[in-house]
């Protein structure tokens, strides 16, 4: 369901029952039906020709503007401002990201960042079952959607259980795959957390955001079949681009 | 985990790599420091302290504290700013909000803003199945933890199948508790989609957020044991306060 499903909502979440709804605000509601005129890919008028057609300053357009591409409802394209595609609706699922963004009809990449070895501290000691100041692989990629970065993500997995990683692993291809291959196993028993986090300057260059965009982190431990740690990971997705699903039955 | 697992994290974030670390974001990294040391409700020194302690202009520290108020780590206490509690870890589960935050040792509570009456556009008509034209219930409630507002829900319901709510419901108790004795169903099938949104004027207004904070907005349509059509709701979460678990087992 979108908002449209209450009749009044636009009106409704500019605070009419206070009598006073921001002027950017106005703007950007207005500013939404003509991107649902415009269309996938349609490009919007300047800054200037929106605030002289509204009849009101640059810098309200700006705001308006500048929401609207915080919440993915329009992108740049070169010197303009087009309107985007809808949001990657990714499950919340053992399965890989890989896998995930195949299901949606989308070709997943992912550039390798950096592959090192760090010491275990406590908290990764644990959480991998590792003693403290054991080696463990952090590996770090740019997740891609159809070449389009959206996202970034830090694997932690001990080095003992996987010590050739490095040579064996094509940081493009599927770490599931990889894991199956080397060490018959797969992540069976998954932990997820999530929430809603600002991209760091460092993340925002590497994802190629605009800083403190709000973006959703995963958290995620991982067990093989046998209850055994495997990997822990923190995903960070473009919250202009992602959203995540899940099904619950309490019946099975 | 806690980005201190990988012991260079706050000085990586600021993209050391490239030479660059913006002054703000060095700003917030100490600032960070400083809240470790303070402990939960400590107060920090004023913006004209920091900014002096720091060397640093006042617009520098006000940017580096709106982006650390965004994220839940300060909140305003009066005139002043003290460090923030953990966020509130809640499980994505068929239960409701009032028995997610129970479970956490916290007193839910729930104040409603509207209970009316909607006809069923196409949209509603199809998730609730009942004709377009027929009768919905919206109820609006502002969601809260301890007395402290964390959250605003829609919940949209078809009039035919529960007549009598707004003279029988009471809008402070367990809604889901409501359909149990009436009704003698529960919501057992869930599907959830949860996404990233900037808060509008209304709801932040409502909430008594700042204004484009992050939030986390859930989409939920519930069925009963029977895959009858239960409830359609929108959850919005304060994004500084709240975090989602899954447990996801492949073996069952």
């Amino acid at each position: 369901m979108s908002d449209a499903a209450d009749p009044r909502a636009p009106i409704r979440a500019g605070i009419p029952e206070h009598g006073r709804v921001p002027k950017y605000f106005a703007v950007k509601t207005r500013l939404e039906e003509l991107l649902d005129q415009l269309g996938e890919g349609g490009l919007l008028p300047t800054e200037r020709e929106l605030a002289s057609g509204f009849g009101v300053a640059r810098e309200t357009v700006r705001q308006a503007l500048r929401e609207l591409l915080l919440q993915g409802r329009v992108r740049r394209k070169g010197r303009g401002t087009v309107v985007a595609g809808p949001k990657l609706v990714q499950p919340l699922s053992t399965a890989s990201y890989t896998e995930g963004v195949r299901r949606q009809g989308r070709v997943p990449g992912r550039n390798l960042i950096g592959l090192e070895q760090l010491e275990a501290d406590r908290v990764l000691s644990g959480e991998l079952r590792v003693e403290v100041g054991a080696p463990v692989w952090h590996m770090e990629r740019v997740l891609l959607a159809d070449d389009e970065r959206v996202g970034l993500e830090s694997t932690y997995l001990s080095v003992a259980r996987l010590p050739y990683l490095a040579r064996d692993f094509k940081p493009d291809t599927s770490f599931y795959g990889f894991l199956r291959e080397q060490i018959g196993v797969e992540p069976s028993v998954v932990d997820e957390r999530i929430e809603t986090v600002l991209a760091t300057p460092r993340e925002a260059l590497l994802i190629g955001t605009p800083p403190a965009l709000p973006m959703l982190l995963l958290h995620r431990s991982s067990k093989d079949a046998d209850g055994e740690p495997l990997e822990r990971v923190r995903s960070l997705y473009r919250g202009d681009r992602f959203s995540f699903t899940v099904h619950l039955d309490k019946r099975i």
